[in-house]
């Protein structure tokens, strides 16, 4: 069990155009001036969870055990859903209940959650509309700087169930799976793990079918083909070009794998 | 009288495609590698200082005490307007002298500002076009890391007359505002306290009329209200969308809250 | 010679909407929690080394001697191109070998570099599409942390021969450069440098001639004009306006001075 590091991470779709988020990290700083904040992103589609899901369990991974990451993608704010705080892999979690770490507790061997209340933690509530700032900011800065002990935020709870983030799914002759990410390359990330597949596999996308090949450079300059990507699922590209434009797929399309399949 | 504590916060209009705001970064850090530099947003609309204005007042007091805040967005550079510091609410702000500080000298109780003259200061001014880097940058630096203290930056002034962010008028039956923002989700920010309207309110847009609720979740899913915002302002929203898009209005539209005013 | 300061910088291609910039400080925080991580910009067009090239050159300087610059613009990622570091003008520089660094090394009294082989320094390579994760933050980190000295990064090497940033050409009565960058104002930075120009100096673009002046406030709002603007080049601009949009030029663009040029 990794105690708080004093780093806190932020992921949410506030985007870069407001002050949001510097208004949390003053927040932050009013509580402990040496807090290390890192922004993960802010460029969350407005309101997609399932995008905040997927990107945190990408990226958490790469911090120090003992990360605090904040995550407030948040619809429901100023509604009955609840505030929690988690524990899972060694790090942990703050942000609105609402499936944002489903992905996270699907692939931890354990996970436990706490209902943040903040009338009892000492937090004014002055807005209904901006827990961001006023709700998750404080809790995630009072546990990075170890004035709030985990088991002391709230009570134990179950998190809400939640599907946000699918799962792919075997069939006969192959893996069917869906595009779960598009970034900024135009490259088209699946949710097919790498060690369902093997090298000279073919991935299908509504007319398009691509073969698996090793790296980027392994295909000529706007040839599009399918790589083992950095989320370590399979992935469809256009060497030098926009896997989106070519193919216009967007988030949710569903992929096939066929054949080279491993047992 | 708070000392500055070693933070300072950046709010330009210099967007995040191009290194400027890297540059005073660079400048700051050979001042002081121990500031702690913090974004408000870069993502003010070029040469809006009002946009500035109004999120500078909104943002700064999430900050501890003795916060730095320089603020550059600056159609004059090079020109005649003054390069200023100012005091107020146990902050420090510097930028230059064309408004941008105007509401957080509204909103406090007393300021203090001070002309900046670079060449007194012993700074070189290598270019007419980018004070950012070569005025505000270090002479934020140098105030943040006590190397000089606010008296020494340069003589008393009165800061120019400016009047960029409107106010709310009382009117017959209600109150007059504006949209001073519209925010990432399509909110609209308007410029009516609070303390102005009850529960019940009507708030007047165009041709919508919207009812004052007390959060999003208090109307269905797609259904346009008002409600008090995170910045303590009138603010109508549509729920999980956009009352930019449901209403087409922009910044500067008149907005008329009526009936259930508060004495 | 300076030693590193604990200072990394990023330069990147992968914009803010995905989180891969954080997984790269997620990286180099795991190996050092002290270092000071400060963003260039990640908004460099998709794979435009000369774009990363031109604008290092402009922001590293800015800061102290001893800062590491992980540059990351990689279209070659999985391919044979080399992985390096470099050590220029009292900086270090990390990146793949294609060009990103040849501005640098072209202003630099001197410059050396090293072959970095990532197995070789203990680093496992678990993607072939992501050495800014793998490969360029870990190896920065190591650098700036001081747990790696410059010699130990690997073997010395030529750099690859590369020309993404052209140089302007002196021609009859005149200079010919190109538009080498388009900030966010619209305004046209050009590869002219200020010592080649007079004040009065007229540059033509496409059917646009304009006459150099000393601010942008020398001329009227709306009006086009050129400066000496703050990368130390001649700038084409329209005073709170967009040259750009008034031209329709774009990066690469012939311009053309004539008159009062400097013996």
């Amino acid at each position: 069990m990794s105690s708080p590091n004093g780093i806190v991470t932020l992921l949410t779709d506030f985007g870069a155009q407001d002050p949001f988020v510097g208004m949390m990290k003053g927040v932050m700083l009013s509580i402990d001036r040496e807090l290390r904040l890192v922004d993960l992103t802010h460029g969350i589609e407005p309101q997609a969870i399932g995008d905040a899901a997927f990107w945190l369990e990408q990226s958490y991974r790469w911090f120090p055990a003992g990360t605090v990451h904040v995550v407030v993608v948040d619809p429901g704010v100023g509604s009955a859903r609840r505030a929690v705080a988690m524990r899972a892999g060694g790090h942990y979690f703050v942000g609105p209940d609402n499936g944002s770490f489903e992905l996270v507790v699907r692939r931890a061997a354990s996970h436990e959650a706490r209902e943040i209340v903040p009338e009892r933690l000492g937090l004014s509530v002055p807005s209904r509309t901006f827990h961001g700032r006023d709700v998750f900011a404080p809790v995630g800065a009072l546990l990075a700087a170890g004035k709030l002990v985990f088991e002391a935020l709230g009570a134990p709870c179950e998190l809400a169930a939640s599907k946000r983030v699918p799962e792919p799914v075997s069939v006969e002759g192959g893996i069917d799976g869906v595009v779960v990410a598009v970034d900024r390359f135009g490259n088209l990330v699946t949710n097919v793990p790498a060690s369902s597949v093997d090298n000279g596999a073919s991935v299908t996308l509504g007319e398009l079918t691509l073969t698996l090949v090793q790296a980027y450079s392994d295909v000529p300059v706007g040839s599009a083909a399918a790589v083992v990507g950095s989320c370590g699922t399979v992935e469809l590209f256009v060497r030098d070009g926009s896997a989106r434009e070519r193919s216009g797929a967007e988030r949710g399309d569903a992929v096939r794998l066929r054949a080279s399949i491993r047992a």
